[in-house]
C-alpha cells in the first residue's frame, strides 16, 4: 500500500508539467494586471493578518524582537560588500554570507514594521551589489566544478539569490520601476543567467547543489514574474551538453544519459514515495529550505499548481520522515555524508515545521516541535504556529519505529528505525538498507548505527568535514572522507577481504540497492527488521536482521544482531562494532602491541591502528563499555579461531582529522559462509556524583546459534538468571500465514509467521 | 595575617585536650543523670522543632518524602545481611553499604514521624548484624593494609559505623536496657575495638582513613556515653607498636615517629589555616563527612569542647574553601588523586553546607549551593537550611580569585585559584604549589589546569580509577594510578630527563613543598600568580609564573604562562600540555610516524604514543584546537631546535585502563637553563546546527622574550589587530613599593611593585 506506482508517478508529473505550462500561460495574462508585492513568502494579506496580532502572539513577538535586534546591529555596522576572495570560513564568504540573511530579514521588518529605515537599507546593499557584481569575474578559489562569482560555488552563489529575492519582494513597491529595471537588468537576471545558462553541470542535476540552484533562478522568476525563467527553474535547461562521464568534487556523476532535471524532477527523484530523500537527513535537511520556500512562493503565487499535493504530497510528507531521523535530542542520524550535532534546532527546520504546520493540516505534533525550537518564521506560517502554541494545541511528537523506502519508486531498499523504551532513555537502531544516496552516500550497505537517549552506543562515524571551519581544508571535504568515511570498514557492517562495498566505485554503487527482507514493529516487545544485499561483494550473499527484544529478564530491551554470509568462494569477513566508550572487561585474552601499526594498507584499514588481537575459543566473546555512566555489553557468538582485534581510528592522518575513537572487529579467516549473532545490551548506570555502579554486568549467560542452514536459523539466549529463550527465523519465507517446523536437538518446534520468540528453559 | 603561627597552635591544641579531659569527667557524672537521646545529630529539641515544622518548608518536605520512599521500599524488600565475600562494586559489599545508608535514614523517620516499623526495621537488622558479627573472621579478600570484617577494608566499616551509631542513637529509647546492653556488648563494643586497638596501623594516622576510624569510633563512644573510648577517638590509641618504615596501599608512610594521632591531630595537621586539606578536594570532600558529622554531635553533647573554634573554626572554613575548589558546574579539581565528576552535589557536600550554615553563621550564599542541590539534611541544620531558601534568603555564591596555602601552618606552598569572566563562562587558572598531599599526592610541582565554564582546557588526567566499579580492579587503584597518573609527564608542568620529581619517591617528595613566590588578584584586569620549586630535580630551579590577563585586543582574557627553568647540568626538559579536544591547525611542520612507539621507557613516558614531532624554527609555535564549540590556541615562544611533540595516552595499557587523551609537549634538549613563555587563548566558537565559525583564528602574532635573566623577564606580546604589549617582572623581589629599571632594545622601562604589563605600540 506503501508504494506508488512507476505509472502513477509518470502521469502525475506529466500533468504537472501541463499544469505548469498552463501557469506560465497565466502569468503572461496577469502580468497586464500587475502583480502584487510581497507575494512569496509574505503576502498583502499576510502581511496585514500579521500587523493585526502584533503584540498578541508571544512566540512570534519574541521572534521578531530576536531579528529587529539582529538587523539593527547590523544597520549599525553599516553595509560591507566585499570583493569575493575567501573559501568558506573566510570573511569575505560569511560577510556574503551574513549579507544574504540579514537582507531576507530586514525585508520582511520592512513589511512587517512599516519602517522604512529597513527598506532603504536593502535597497542601499541591493545597489552595492548591482554595482559590484558586473565586475566580477569567476570567483578565484578553484577547487568547485562549478565556481560561482560571490562565492567558492555556485551553490553558495544560489543560497544567495534564494534569500535575496526574497528581500527585493518585500521591497519591490518601496522601488521606483526604473530603480527596478537596473537591479534586474544588472544583478538579478545576470545573476540567474550565471548558475543555470552559464553553469548547466551544476543547474541541470538531480542533486541537492541542483536543487538550490533551480530554486534560486525560480524565486527571482516569481519576483520578476518572468515566465521564461520560472520553466527554466521548474523544468531545466533544454540544452547542456553534458559529458555523461562528468563526475563533481564529491565523486558523483553530474547527469545520467536522458535523466530529467528542474525543480520538479528534484522532487520526483531524490525523494522516495515515504519523504526519505536518498542522500539521507543531512543533506534533506540542507534542501528543504529551497523544496520548501519555493514551494511556499509556488503556492502562493501560483496556487493552481497545488505544489503541495505533488507527488502524493511528497514535501509536506518528507517533513515528518525527518523530524523522524532523528535521536532523542533532535539531532539527525547521521546516515551518508552527515555533520554529527545538525539537529532539527537549525533555521531549515524552523522553516519546515512552520511550513508544514500551515500546509500541512495544522497537526499539533509540530507544535511541539516548534516550542522546542523557540522561534518561528516571521510570515504567515510562523504566525499560525505561534498562534497553535499560544492556544494551548501543542502535542507531543512521538517518534515512532518506521521505514522509509528509499528510491523515487520506493523500491530501492530503505532505512528501517526502530525505537523502545519511552522518549528520553530511548533505544534507537538505525538500520540502513538503501541506495547508494547520490554523491555523498557512503559504501555500508547493511550497516547500522545504535543510540541511548540522545548518546551513540555504536556509532555512524559520519563524514570527515568541519563544515565551514576555514583552517580544516576550508571548511570543505577532506580527503579522510573518501579514504575512512566513506570506506565500508568505517561502519558497522560486513567488510570482505579489506575491501569496500562495489570495490568502492559509484557507477557501481549507484545500480545498486539492498533489499528489505522484512520489517515488522506490530508487537512492541518484539521489533524486527531485516533485510538482504547480493551485489555489494558478488558473489558473496550477505543477510542482517535486527530483532530489539523487551524480555523481563533484561533490565532494558536488546538488541540482537544477526548476520548470515553465503560465499562462493573463502573469504576474510570482517564485523567492525564502533563502541562509544572506555573497555571495562573481556571475557577473552588478548595481546596488545608494544608497537602500533595499521590494520590494512587501504581502503580505510590505513586509518585503523591495531591496538590488540585476541583469538576466539569459539564459544561466546563479551566485550563490556562504559559511556555517559552507562554500561554496555556486546556478547557474540564465535567460532574457534576467530579474531578479536581492538582497533582505534586515527592512523595516517597527518592532519589530525580523524577522532581518535575505538572499534571492535570480530575476523573471521577463511571462510566461505559465516554467521555472526550477537546480542548488544544497555544496562546498569554509574554516578560520578553517588560512586554506585548498579546492574554493571550483562545480564547473559551465553548465546548459542542451535539451527543454521540456508533456510532458517535458530538462536537460543541464556540469561545469568536461568532463563533461556529461542530465536527462530525463515531466511526465505515472509508470510505471514506460513507454518514452520523445526527440530532441534530432538525436540519439534512450531511457529507461524517469519519469525518467533519463545521461552523454553 | 593569614599564618597562624606554630606556637599558637600548640597552644589551643594544648588547651583542647585538656578541655576534652575535662569533658570526660563530666560525662561521666553525667551519665548518672541518664544521658537524652537521640542527642547526636538529632536532638529532642531539634526533633520537636523539626515536627512543628512539617509540612511547611518545602524543601525540607520534599526531602523527607524522599528518603522516605527510598526507605519503605528497602522495608518492602526485607532485611539483607550477607556474609561478606566481595570487594566494592559486588554484592555484599554494596548490600552492607547500602544499609548502613538506609538505617541511618530510617533512624531519622523513626524520629520525625513517629512510626516504629522504622524503629523495629533498625532493631531488627541491628540484630541481624549482633548475631553474624561475632562469627566472622578478617574479611576474605586480602588487598588492604588493614582488612576489616563487614568490607574488605577497616576504612568501609568506618563508614558503617559511623552511620549505624546514628540509627542506635535514634531507636536508644525504642530499645530496652538489655538489648541495648547485648548490641553493645555482642556488636558495638568489639566492632569499635577492631578497627581502632584491632588495627592501629588504620587508626592511629593522620589520613582520611584515620579520621573515618576516629570517628566511627567516636560516633558510637557518644551514644554509648563511654568516655575512655571518646578519648581514643580524640586523641588515638595510645599505644599502636607501628614500625616507623610500614607503608599502605597507596604507598604512603602510615605514622610519622612521635606524631599525634586521633581525631583532633586529624584535623590539626592536613587541613591548612585557609581550610585546604592537604590531600586535595576529592579526598577532602571524603573526609568532610566524618568531620562534620562528628563535630555536630560533639558540638551537640559535649558543647563545652567548642569544637567549631578549633584551630581558628578551621572545619567551617574549610567547607567554603572546598566549594571554591569547584569549576564551574560545581566539579571538584582534580588535584592529586581525584575522580572527575565528583562535585558538591555529593551527599558530603549536602552536609558540609548544611551543617557550614547552621554552625557558621547563617551565609545567604550557602543557600545557593543548597537550592541547587536539591535536598537538605533531615535535622536541624537541613531545617535551618529549607527555611532560609522557603524565605528567599539565598544569595549567589561568587566564587573568587583565590589561593589557599598549604600545611598545618600554612607554610607549605599552596594552591592558587584565578577566575575571570563572570559565572557561566568562567574561565579558571587553576596552579598547584603544594606540599605532596600524603599518599594520594601527584609529582606534579608547578603543575596547573585550566577550564572554560565547566569544562577542560588544559586538563589535569585525575586518579586511573573506576571508583567501585569491580570489573576495574574491584573498583580500587588501578596500576596505571602508580605507572601514569602520579607521575610528572602526566600534569602540565616540567618534566627534567624523563623523571618524575623527588624521582617519584613519596619519603622525598613528603619532606618537600614548592613556594609561592606572588599572588595578586586585586586587579581583576590583571592576576598574577607565581611559585618556585627548588627541590624536585635538586640543582635545578623552577620558576612558574601565571597571569590572566583582560585585553581589549582579545576576545577573552588570555593566559600568559611562564617557566623558568635553572639548571646546574644540561638536561633535557619537556612542558607537556594536555589539551582536551581535536587539532585545528599548526603553524610548524611536523612528521607523524608510520608506526607508533612509546615516547620512552618509563615514569609515565611508557604509556604516551608518540604521534608526531615538529622541529621549531626557533620563532613562536601555534597549536590550535577545538572542543565543546570552543576554539583554543596555545602560541608559544620556542627555541631553535626544541621539538614539538604530540603524544596520544594509552601506551603499555592492557586493559584499557586509561583515556586515549591528547598532549603536546615542547622539548628543550641539552639545554642548562631555559625559558618556556606561551599564551593560551579560548577564542571564538562554532555551532553544529548554524554551521557559522566565528573568531576561530588566534588573535596573537607573536610573543617574544625582549629580556631574561637572573633577575628579571620581559615579554613582548603583539597582537594580529597591531597593538604590542610588554609584560615585566622581576623574578626576585615581590616588594610592592620596589621601584623597577629597564633597558629594552634601547628603551627605557620604569615600573613599581613585582610585576607590570604596559601598551608599548
Amino acid at each position: 500500500m506503501k508504494f506508488i506506482k512507476h505509472i502513477q508517478i509518470l502521469v502525475v508529473a506529466v500533468l504537472l508539467v501541463t499544469v505548469s505550462c498552463k501557469a506560465q500561460t497565466k502569468t503572461t495574462s496577469k502580468k497586464a494586471q500587475v502583480q502584487e508585492h510581497p507575494s512569496l513568502i509574505l503576502t498583502k494579506a499576510g502581511v496585514e493578518k500579521i500587523k493585526a496580532e502584533l503584540g498578541k502572539v508571544p512566540l512570534f513577538d519574541e521572534t521578531l524582537a530576536k531579528v529587529k535586534a539582529e538587523v539593527d546591529a547590523e544597520i549599525a555596522n553599516g553595509i560591507e560588500v566585499p570583493v569575493p576572495k575567501d573559501y568558506s570560513g573566510g570573511y569575505t564568504h560569511e560577510r556574503h554570507k551574513r549579507n544574504f540573511l540579514i537582507l531576507q530579514k530586514a525585508g520582511v521588518l520592512y513589511q512587517i514594521l512599516d519602517d522604512e529605515k529597513y527598506a532603504l537599507y536593502v535597497k542601499d546593499m541591493l545597489f552595492a551589489y548591482e554595482n559590484l557584481y558586473p565586475t566580477l569575474p569567476v570567483h578565484p578559489q578553484t577547487r568547485s566544478y562549478a565556481r560561482g562569482k560571490l562565492f567558492w560555488q555556485c551553490l553558495n552563489d544560489s543560497n544567495w539569490l534564494v534569500y535575496v529575492s526574497q528581500a527585493y519582494d518585500c521591497v519591490y513597491d518601496y522601488l521606483t520601476e526604473k530603480e527596478r529595471k537596473q537591479l534586474e537588468k544588472n544583478l538579478f537576471k545576470p545573476y540567474a543567467d550565471f548558475i543555470s545558462k552559464g553553469n548547466p553541470q551544476f543547474f541541470n542535476r538531480v542533486h541537492n547543489h541542483s536543487t538550490w540552484g533551480n530554486v534560486a533562478v525560480g524565486m527571482i522568476a516569481l519576483v520578476m514574474d518572468d515566465a521564461a525563467l520560472l520553466s527554466t527553474a521548474l523544468n531545466g535547461l533544454k540544452k547542456d551538453g553534458i559529458d555523461p562521464n562528468a563526475k563533481d568534487n564529491d565523486g558523483g556523476y553530474i547527469k545520467k544519459a536522458g535523466q530529467k532535471v528542474g525543480f520538479l524532477a528534484n522532487v520526483n527523484e531524490p525523494f522516495s514515495p515515504d519523504g526519505y530523500y536518498t542522500e539521507g537527513p543531512y543533506y534533506q535537511r540542507y534542501a528543504m529550505y529551497p523544496f520548501l520556500v519555493f514551494a511556499e512562493a509556488l503556492q502562493n503565487v501560483k496556487p493552481e499548481m497545488k505544489i503541495f499535493e505533488y507527488k502524493n504530497g511528497v514535501l509536506l510528507k518528507s517533513i515528518n520522515t525527518l523530524l523522524n531521523l532523528t535521536d532523542a535530542d533532535g539531532k539527525f542520524f547521521p546516515l551518508n555524508d552527515g555533520q554529527k550535532g545538525m539537529s532539527y534546532f537549525s533555521r531549515e527546520l524552523v522553516t519546515a515545521v512552520n511550513v508544514g504546520y500551515y500546509f500541512g493540516g495544522n497537526q499539533p505534533e509540530l507544535l511541539s516541535i516548534a516550542k522546542e525550537q523557540g522561534e518561528v518564521l516571521l510570515d504567515q506560517t510562523g504566525l499560525a504556529v505561534a498562534i497553535g502554541i499560544r492556544d494551548g494545541l501543542a502535542k507531543t511528537f512521538n517518534k515512532k519505529s518506521v521505514e522509509y523506502t528509499d528510491g523515487a519508486n520506493g523500491t530501492e531498499g530503505g532505512v528501517g528505525i526502530i525505537r523502545a523504551n519511552g522518549s528520553k532513555n530511548e533505544l534507537a537502531l538505525v538500520y540502513k538498507y538503501a541506495a547508494q544516496g547520490l554523491s555523498h552516500g557512503h559504501y555500508d550497505k547493511l550497516s547500522f548505527s545504535y543510540y541511548e537517549g540522545g548518546n551513540e552506543v555504536l556509532q555512524d562515524y559520519g563524514l570527515a568535514r568541519f563544515v565551514n571551519i576555514q583552517q580544516k581544508g576550508g571548511g570543505n571535504y577532506l580527503k579522510e572522507n573518501t579514504t575512512w568515511a566513506k570506506q565500508t570498514v568505517a561502519h558497522n557492517t560486513i567488510v570482505q577481504n579489506e575491501t569496500s562495498h562495489f570495490g568502492g566505485k559509484f557507477d557501481v554503487g549507484s545500480l545498486n540497492h539492498s533489499n528489505k527482507y522484512l520489517f515488522d514493529v506490530e508487537n512492541p516487545n518484539l521489533q524486527v527488521v531485516s533485510a538482504k544485499e547480493n551485489n555489494a561483494y558478488p558473489g558473496t550473499k550477505l543477510h542482517r536482521t535486527f530483532a530489539l527484544i523487551k524480555d523481563e529478564s533484561f533490565e532494558n530491551p536488546f538488541l540482537l544482531d544477526i548476520v548470515k554470509v553465503n560465499g562462493t568462494n573463502e573469504n576474510q569477513y570482517d564485523l567492525p562494532y564502533y563502541f562509544m566508550g572506555q573497555v571495562m572487561s573481556t571475557n577473552f585474552k588478548y595481546d596488545v602491541p608494544k608497537v602500533l601499526t595499521t590494520l590494512g594498507e587501504k581502503n580505510g584499514y590505513q586509518h585503523l591502528w591495531n591496538e590488540g588481537v585476541g583469538i576466539s575459543d569459539g564459544k561466546n566473546s563479551k566485550l563490556s563499555w562504559f559511556n555517559n555512566e552507562r554500561f554496555y555489553t556486546l556478547t557474540a557468538a564465535v567460532a574457534k579461531d576467530d579474531e578479536l582485534i581492538f582497533v582505534r581510528i586515527g592512523a595516517n592522518d597527518p592532519e589530525f582529522n580523524l577522532r581518535r575513537e575505538a572499534g571492535f572487529i570480530i575476523r573471521k579467516k577463511n571462510a566461505k559462509d559465516a554467521v555472526y549473532v550477537s546480542v548488544i545490551e544497555s544496562h546498569g548506570n554509574y554516578n560520578p556524583v553517588s560512586e554506585i555502579a548498579t546492574n554493571a554486568f550483562s545480564s547473559i549467560k551465553n548465546i548459542e546459534v542451535v539451527y543454521n542452514n540456508d533456510n532458517y536459523i535458530g538462536i537460543v539466549i541464556r540469561s545469568e538468571t536461568g532463563g533461556e529463550k529461542l530465536f527462530l527465523m525463515s531466511l526465505n519465507d515472509t508470510s505471514k500465514e506460513k507454518a514452520h517446523k523445526l527440530e532441534i536437538n530432538n525436540k519439534e518446534y512450531q511457529w507461524v509467521g517469519p519469525y518467533s520468540y519463545r521461552i523454553i528453559n
